[in-house]
């Protein structure tokens, strides 16, 4: 009854340089959804995908949303589990572009530290991540006519930029979206030999602060010392946003954040997972967020924010003698448990205009924010799961909260009703959203055979 | 004896026109020195002064230091005074490019507010400038054949670049540079019919600090709340430098600052520049500075600390949800009195450094410091300057200090034993080193005039 496992194995081994051609094809597009000047670039790669699933044999289509389209894949199986496979073809910007030793749209395989890795943009972060998927099923498809379960595939094209327009969409196609499970490949390994399945994630809350003082920019020499400065208010704003323990400051910010019971940050602490371990290997050494706390709750079951940009005034070569009219940051928050962001985006607004003279004003944008989402650990499908992936790897996979955001998975739990299984292959050190993002090799190939074991293990849950 | 003024006057109105075609062809040439890009353009400047300073029938020569060439002319007066006017061809950058309403390299004529003004870069500081005192000796010799005193001219193309090389060059280059007095034309008017002599400015410390964090950009979802930030860094160092009084908290900082006398604060209090006429005409109303200070305390008598430029992480549309590797900012320090630039920059170094993490580093450039300085009122040009300036204006000259600095005013004391007078033309609305920078029409005429009188009225000094 089951189809055989094995020749799908082998035939996945057999061909994954043309698995590589297909993968260096897509990452070729520069799908970057945050800059309207890639918009055609990212309905390109939504139309590479659509053909290469529709050449597999399903039925797909490219579907509009308010901001870049979908891909949409289905491929029914009567009688047999039905899954609904996300993931994202959109990628980060690249800049600062002067850091990518080769170009970021131009994959290319390189060797280092004795591993073979794929480098370029989306690399990881998700288009290699999406084709071990759609290779284990193109594998199925080859050896066996016919997948173990049925399949729908959604790969959306804003991820990077907070899904905007895919709740809407979900919500309106809710019936096309009929599943038993959602699975989710854009997540980690524990480290190179470990599988994980990603049973939590933190949610997110992006905004971006502009402050204007002078209604032009001002000579430093004339008015320094009498004039209002946008970067000194902005710079009091970020510091005033932490206390000297590393806890972030704005009033009820820890409200509904909740301690993990004691046995889990006792299997916390059994990892081993000390902040040298952890920083080591981009260059740090001592945690730098709230005092206290294991490098693992840090990431995982505790909030933090983050400015991940800041502009204003001069910032060429040289010196210019100058007072700003307008500077500007970005900051966001990593929200846990009952955290609220739309409860969060009055506290935060009040917050920064509460620290601006009266004479000066301030524009506080907010991005979308997700709340923090966490699955159920009794799932039938997350025991499949497991015993497929330590089948892989031969390492017992472990079942952890991250520290990313994947908003999509809370709306699948709110519109659809579904549990996802965030599965995926990245490394700690894949550089995602940084120059020369990386996806190795074993990642890509060994996620196939995974994602191929994951689908037979799920026909049987 | 003395040269006739009156016709040299006329002259002044009647060439009015060629002047500008002259000063126009000046401000075409893009010679913005803190721009390695520009150097060439900064030459070319240099020649194009050049040659017309030869042609008006100066020894004038083009002569290398250590950053951009200097313009150098001589026409001796035996047995008359020798006066050594200085000013500066170079500019500074012209971004934000968007906002100039033209071409910051394509001069105009505009009319607004009643006036005329001549809007370029560099049209106010300091080629316009310039221009006055060089189009006011080419009346002169074209009237009379010669100058009423001796004059030897040197205009330096970095003064924008804190005057990089030019001390060297002056302290080699002594004995060609005797003179009575220096003139420089680099400063303001007290308001659009009042002329002023500056008599202090303040000095200037700039600094750039560099903050890095990990080894390379990082994903705020991952490494949120457990690694460094360099924007938290520098954000915590600039909030630091400033008390809740708007006293600058580096220690030490206020050593060396000196109260104004009671007679010199009532003789300013007198003066009725309130915050609000000070500041209305920029959009703000509340000096930012130190509390319980006259605007003109704050920006005369008063040190200050301005952040110029910052910058890190992702500046771009949208959202990118990084921690930055690195982030920076320019840091800038007004001097009064006998605060010393040397010892700044060691306490403000120490300042950083014991704000950034132990596990993150931080570079400290420091670009070249200047001393405050302030002029003896007792100076015998300074009288004859204050009869000549009223006489153009029909207003008293006022003689007040400055906020800004001009560090060669400060050479010229300790290398050539020479006091400085300081007149300028340029009004608080010039948007210097800002997008539509300007120069009244008025200014640059009548600026002229006030030379051509001045020249006379110190050969009778």
């Amino acid at each position: 009854m089951a189809d055989a496992l094995d020749p799908v194995l082998n035939d996945i081994d057999r061909d994954l340089d043309n698995a590589l051609e297909r993968l260096f094809a897509w990452l070729r597009i520069p799908s970057i959804s945050t800059d309207p000047a890639y918009a055609g670039h990212c309905r390109e790669a939504a139309q590479w995908l659509e053909g290469n699933l529709t050449a597999l044999g399903f039925e797909t289509s490219v579907e509009e949303t308010s901001l870049h389209p979908v891909v949409l894949a289905h491929r029914p199986k009567p009688g047999a589990p039905h899954v609904l496979f996300y993931g994202h073809y959109d990628v980060q910007p690249v800049d600062p572009l002067n850091l990518w030793r080769t170009s970021p749209f131009d994959p290319r395989i390189e060797e280092a530290d004795g591993t073979k890795r794929i480098v370029a943009r989306g690399a990881s972060d998700d288009k290699g991540q999406v084709m071990t998927f759609v290779e284990a099923c193109r594998a199925h498809l080859a050896m066996n006519g016919d997948l173990p379960v049925g399949v729908t595939i959604l790969i959306e094209g804003a991820e990077e930029n907070g899904s905007q327009g895919l709740p809407e969409w979900v919500e309106a196609n809710r019936a096309r979206l009929k599943a038993d499970v959602a699975l989710v490949c854009d997540t980690g390994m524990w480290d190179r030999q470990t599988p994980q399945i990603t049973t939590s994630l933190r949610g997110l809350a992006y905004y971006e602060i502009k402050v204007t003082c002078a209604d032009r920019d001002l000579h430093s020499g004339f008015f320094g010392g009498a004039a209002a400065n946008p970067i000194h208010v902005l710079s009091r704003i970020i510091a005033d946003l932490h206390d000297a323990e590393g806890r972030v400051t704005l009033p009820g910010f820890y409200d509904g954040v909740r301690e993990p019971p004691p046995e889990l940050l006792e299997q916390w602490r059994s990892l081993g997972l000390t902040a040298e371990k952890f920083l080591g290997p981009i260059g740090l050494k001592q945690p730098a967020g709230e005092r206290g706390r294991l490098p693992i709750e840090l990431i995982q079951s505790r909030p933090a924010c983050d400015v991940n940009g800041i502009i204003g005034g001069y910032t060429g070569e040289g010196t210019k003698t100058v007072i700003a009219s307008q500077a500007s940051a970005k900051v966001s928050f990593r929200l846990v448990d009952d955290q609220d962001p739309e409860q969060l985006s009055k506290t935060f607004e009040a917050f920064v205009r509460e620290r601006v003279p009266a004479d000066c004003s301030v524009e506080v944008i907010c991005y979308k924010g997700s709340r923090a989402v966490a699955l159920p650990y009794d799932m039938p499908q997350l025991e499949a799961a497991q015993g497929a992936l330590s089948a892989e790897w031969g390492r017992e996979a472990v079942a952890v909260g991250a520290g990313g955001s994947i908003p999509i998975v809370g709306d699948f739990k709110r519109i659809l009703g579904l549990d996802t299984l965030l599965i995926g292959f990245g490394l700690d050190d894949d550089r995602i959203h940084s120059p020369n993002e990386k996806y190795e090799l074993t990642s890509f190939h060994k996620g196939t055979r995974s994602w191929a074991r994951i689908l037979s293990a799920l026909a049987a849950a």
